[in-house]
């Protein structure tokens, strides 16, 4: 369970609690987790890494502390971030400047979805605004009882921009639902995250949901590494295509991935009734 | 709680029980709310203006009487409408002229969802047909405990067609439940109606429910009107467009929009803990 | 409740219990159901005469015996017909002739799908792999309460290729539960599959819900024809399209489609409260 | 040849110079028809009724006067129109109802692409900015030896956004010299317009150009309406969608359309080698 | 040259005139080439044959005998087929079977489009209707001097349906080029075919453009298989795609494709300047 | 006309011949600039920074000395690269690592599509494979008398995978032309590239095509930055979408950018028939 050294970011630590799988956590606990430029540049980083890194086959992202998995954007030093000297009196041109700002930080959060390995998410805590846009680019989310999720914006007088608005409502199915809380921008909490599909699972407690997170990694780890990522991908484009242009994708993804070994490995494995070993990825 | 005069309809009518809430009730209880046409050519009307009034911020939206929502379309005086005097004997001409009137018909029904504020939908009594259509494009539907919907286009022959088979999916999320209240045209209740998404909250009665909807329709008043008619907007553009699209728009969108003075009002008066003012909108 | 003498199919068994009404059973259980390329090509074979057959207005579709509606792929039958003598040792070649492969097991999936008539699939016993890929191209899904289903294809190795990780997530609404079950390929039973809406209702046993599936199918087939099919491919077009595009098909399809005789007979039945009959289709 | 009464507008003309031909003139010739609010509101009310007017065919759009088509915006009135009492200080509140001044805008212009009949475009003189608007926005463009076109609005300081950046580009299909035209506003003529496709052929004088107009729209005027209409609408859809959605849209359209008497009638004609009369539509 | 006796069909020829390049002729000189029905489904079932026949890596396209490549539809016959005995007196149910005839018959055509082989048309007198249908689902095409083509449906009182107004725009780039000759169902001659990029070439004779399409064909066929195949199925891809869609599946394509023992058998043949060969596919 | 200090690259040179123009050079004469990966690495970076440089408003792209804007891929390098070390003998794990090698390369020549100013490349000698792809992904192309293009993928046994077969159809409009030089590989020489619309002139030399490049360059330069860049970017997203889509994203990109001072600026500059001058960006 040591620390590998390769993965040195001042806001975020990584750890390899078991075979395969990373444990990654936000860390700036002082601050409930929250998120200046600097953490969320780093993140894009991190993702990016962890997406070709061959030991890792699933990664479970965590917030450091007992108190938030993570309270957001830290707004005071997002104000000067954002609105910090962009663009001089022009609107026009303080726009174009704004869009790169945003564009970019978006990128950052894309990271997580375009890595290749699955990222499961256990949240605790206060999970607020850029927690709900982190979360909703994983692929799986877990909670505790305690949490509390808002879709915030709203409330600091803009819509979210990070990408919240395109993906929760794909995640949960339903507009109606994610309407009312990011227009409200009213909190809501595990059970009612568990109701409309936002979270797979609700744990009692921080420890517990940390477990549970790493014992579906562990499990998913053990799996083939071609397979497990064809599937995230492949879902990851269904999402965002026609049925016909999915079954035209997966045609071709799956040309190439069938030609494996890890079908043959499995298949053996399955008859032996033994865990099967595949190479790494 | 006076009316406007601005807002003359026959079969429609607004009132503003609460300071940027309009409060839009559909009008003609004693045919328990059937809609003819006049009703959704001035739907249109009303939304159009709605849209842009400064001084609506939120709309709630119910039927008149103790007994319905709507009961859908008045069928009598849709036969008139829709198979009268249209294009003569040829096959060709009559598709074409009643394809004229299913858009025509259709455009009247998007005024709700082009509609700029929040709308909120509150029903009650019979919610059939043409009453799913219209809830389905608004932004929150709540209902009360005895409503009772059907999808019942297939009742009288024919697929529905001013929206709810494009629109209903997507609000809920399952294909497989659309399709069998879709085909099969039979009642569900409220409680199903929650289970499956198409409404966010039941309430005991109709005045509970009208209740709730200003409350709701209150709370959203008191936000930033920029955030709120963005958020809308964002969330409608990513319901027909990839997650990469939705990126793309919003950044678009919000580089002018957080220039707005909304952002420093609402993170003072959120430091200050009191409920900030917007300007109009 | 006579079988036609034309369905002739080795492994596919076609029943009309009821008028309009076709049972269609995978006949393979002395296997439980698992499936040989004969068996999905003449999937395609009897849904395509299905399609167009006037007699039947709705379908049932079950798999015999006691223990499974279907295992899934006939896993060592599978090897040969997938990985037998295909392109010689260019990867290449290799990975083209699987993509033919591929596409032509797809399409005899969508064979389902395409069908104009109303597909109802009642699943019990074993449900794993193509189980869901095949039943997440029916129209509704019923099952029995001792149901186990499972995205099975990760265990083999490979991501699901015949279009469960497209179609499932749009039945479903929610993608972070199907990247979970299609991940870790774990087993789910009905009371999960009721609560995320992959199916419509549980039934205590295959008796009854083969029973509760005719019924259904029974009401269905007294409703107009051109009603139904017109449901069927306008929310099948409406899944893959933006909102307008959707009322732009919709316009079109209804121009032709509403001047049917249907809704004459319809709405003269309605209003003499007797069944209506309608012309053959 | 009279002109009809109903078509009473300020700045345009209508006039029949042929059986089931409208001839269009936009009409502020001391201003080389430069366009003001009140000339494209009434352009889109123009363009809905020649829709559904019986009594026409195909259209013919052309300039009155010596000088010019258009010279596009009247950008002084446009400065009061656009920049005037709009939104107060607030950046977002002024973005938001720019917009829908734009919107509205588009949808005015949108009006000459969803008219039913055939629009044909006889240009001449100077067709800057605004022209090249509308021009791609008809179904054929004609231009005259002297015409100057130019895609102006860089030149004003902004980047077009009536249509010409999403239209242009379809009609010539080469990016590569929209985006030289359109980012350099440099003036081009009629042979280099006829080399890229944005003319279909070039005059030697305005009369000479609307006669050829005019011949051309009273040849389309002797076609089934239903073939020229259908042929209109299946382009215009074609052009925003994938062959496949191409397909399946012309295949309903069809189902209805190839149904009409027209068809019959076409063929008896063309055996009996004499022009066919058609119903109108 | 001999003719290769799998390839047996009553109105179409296949010859070998060439290593890897089949010569495919419509044979109905007779009747200018006019399709019946038997014609268009034999064109199916022959190019599902061709592209998966090892032998074939390139195929020419040509009509028999000296007058035509082919006159269109045989009207005639068509009005039986089409209009015969079909659904009854019901609108909707003619259009509904009128729909099925449609979809087949676009999906017989689509089988040029996706043959996995190269397609070269070379064509010669009447190309008149479905000529240009069947010449745009092909890759290239080149004419004879003498050609007349003509989009010829409207003067048959129908809207072309079996893909000409989807595939044709996307071939020559301008909708205002397509639009003219489809409204007008006028004649265009091989000049004007060139300019506008229907087709890549003129030729002198029937036979001199035949030699020309086997030279060509020829030479493809000398290429490496893998690297034809992928680009023609990349290009058919990004038609109907973004280039985002485009890039995405280039790269899934191609991290098979590249792994092809062609690669490096390509450069040491063009290292060691030499033709290279390549396995059959 | 000094070369600025902060764009330091091995293999590119940049120079500011001209106010606001940047001349950026590939700059490897010795090898024909054909490309090793360090080059499109560097190129990535490049025109990201180009991209957000105030004092750059248009590019002008070359490649250095006599011979060839780029002969293309290194291929002895590229062998190396992407053959290299990678994914050891497992097909599919090879597959997956060669797809992000592909995403990455096909990132760093993205960078020129999305880098905010307008980029025109002049091309001279030799301009095969990678030149294609490269000055495809710029805005407008010009091109000397004497230069030969190629797209050469085919010839070294692959489809290309960059980009070309995704950008160059949308360039040109004609898929039957792009897809003749695709699969045969042909050299064509300026006056086809004319003719079909891949570069928009010719010159007589490079000096003459370098100088043409500046001017318009230059020309470029002097109109509203905001202009521009709204006019590159709204022509970019019109290509990837439909007429409809185009409009609404150009509404909301106006709502902030018509709000610039440049068109105020631009106006009284034009009234007083002077040279405006901008703020930069």
């Amino acid at each position: 369970m040591a620390t590998t050294p390769q993965y040195k970011y001042k806001y975020w630590t990584v750890q390899f609690p078991r075979e395969h799988v990373a444990h990654v956590e936000i860390n700036r606990p002082d601050k409930l987790n929250a998120f200046i430029q600097q953490m969320w540049l780093e993140m894009r980083q991190l993702f990016d890494q962890l997406s070709v890194d061959p030991r890792v086959r699933a990664i479970v992202l965590t917030g450091a502390g007992d108190r938030a998995f993570t309270a957001g954007l830290d707004v005071k030093a997002a104000s000067t971030e954002i609105f910090g000297d962009k663009g001089g009196a022009d609107t026009a041109r303080k726009a174009i400047i704004l869009r790169r700002y945003v564009l970019a930080f978006q990128d950052c959060l894309t990271a997580i979805e375009r890595c290749e390995k699955t990222v499961i998410c256990a949240m605790h805590g206060f999970a607020y605004g850029f927690a709900i846009d982190i979360s909703s680019a994983t692929d799986i989310r877990i909670c505790t009882q305690d949490v509390q999720f808002a879709v915030k914006e709203v409330d600091i007088g803009m819509a979210a921009d990070i990408g919240v608005l395109s993906r929760l409502p794909k995640i949960v199915g339903s507009y109606g639902w994610v309407k009312e809380v990011a227009i409200s921008a009213r909190i809501f909490g595990a059970d009612e995250a568990l109701r409309v599909g936002f979270v797979n699972a609700i744990h009692s407690s921080k420890a517990a949901a940390v477990q549970a997170a790493l014992d579906l990694a562990g499990l998913i780890a053990q799996k083939s590494p071609v397979a497990v990522l064809g599937t995230k991908e492949l879902l990851n484009y269904s999402r965002d295509h026609s049925i016909n242009d999915g079954l035209r994708y997966t045609a071709v993804w799956n040309s190439g991935a069938i030609q494996t070994d890890d079908v043959p490995a499995a298949l053996t494995s399955s008859m032996e009734k033994r865990v099967p070993t595949f190479e790494k990825l």
